[in-house]
């Protein structure tokens, strides 16, 4: 729901809530996810729950030993598509607060590339939108990942972001040309 | 599915893991939940994704304000319905880790009184069992939960409790018997 469509009041408070809502792109460099201030950020007294999601790297892909992966994103436009998907999840469940994070550059094997976390009065709608907010992170928002084996690396893409592609055209083209599949993800480039 | 329908290798395997998975019940007077050892515990170099849901008391309920709400719990058998919804969760998704945690006696505004957290090479099923998990704990563990307003207090059973009980009758009889409606909860006794 637009707040265009909403009376001043309730605009002016779907505006408030909106700008209370955390966004971060790590950029390379910076660290690792400061997870506890995200739970932090979401924590509200009116709140009787919270949702939330971590990806993490993880150590093996079919077969081989992951170092790390590493993470690119045209950050302006991510970050725009991140605050539609968070008001897409504001309009779709009533919640509290809201927060998505990711990091840029290398992520070494068991530390977390992203994270979601979304308060609610009610537990279905936490839920609900933690999961809506990755699903869309994931098909829509412009962040590529190569995963760095100990035997060489290679571009990744998700296949829902291809399959968005050639559908409602909702995100950005990606740097690269789909491939061959691995999993739910797309090999883009043998680098 | 049963250990017992497996081959004993991996039958062995799956008694491993339900053995890694963490169950607490928190007694009165021993503090918070240790939230961050309940996510460290999930944590695993394999998993790609890590799911948590944390349900906290609100200060308001139906325009009272709530100073605490106050747990009971039959607790030897709570711990024996957890480990079978951990079991059921594992049978329903490919998981690495569990860890599902209930705080007794008073939780006070902000403060969480239950966690859960799904660990899993995919994010579907780590978000998927986090859900399955909190809604069978909510519809079969025999907790029982008091709001202490500050102008009275009442006790307070799960619908979705009182729902199967009249169903499959999975989870054992409650303490009290079912009166009006308030929300997703019923009133059982006005104290």
């Amino acid at each position: 729901m637009a707040t265009g469509d909403l009376p001043p009041a309730e605009a002016a408070a779907a505006v408030k809530e909106e700008e209370e809502d955390l966004i971060e792109i790590v950029e390379e460099g910076s660290g690792r996810l400061d997870i506890s201030r995200y739970v932090d950020h979401v924590r509200d007294l009116s709140a009787g729950a919270i949702a939330t999601f971590e990806g993490t790297t993880r150590d093996h892909f079919a077969g081989r030993r992951v170092v790390e992966l590493r993470y690119e994103a045209y950050a302006a436009m991510a970050r725009r598509r991140l605050a539609g998907i968070l008001r897409e999840a504001r309009s779709r469940h009533t919640l509290r607060r809201l927060a998505v994070a990711h990091r840029l550059g290398p992520v070494p094997a068991g530390e977390a590339s992203v994270f979601v976390a979304a308060s609610a009065t009610h537990r279905a709608d936490a839920m609900e939108a933690c999961r809506y907010v990755i699903d869309e992170l994931k098909a829509s928002v412009p962040i590529w990942k190569k995963e760095v084996y100990d035997d060489g690396e290679v571009w990744k893409e998700n296949r829902e972001f291809l399959d968005r592609l050639s559908g409602d055209g909702s995100a950005p083209a990606p740097a690269a040309k789909a491939g061959g599949c691995c999993g739910s993800k797309v090999r883009v480039q043998e680098a």
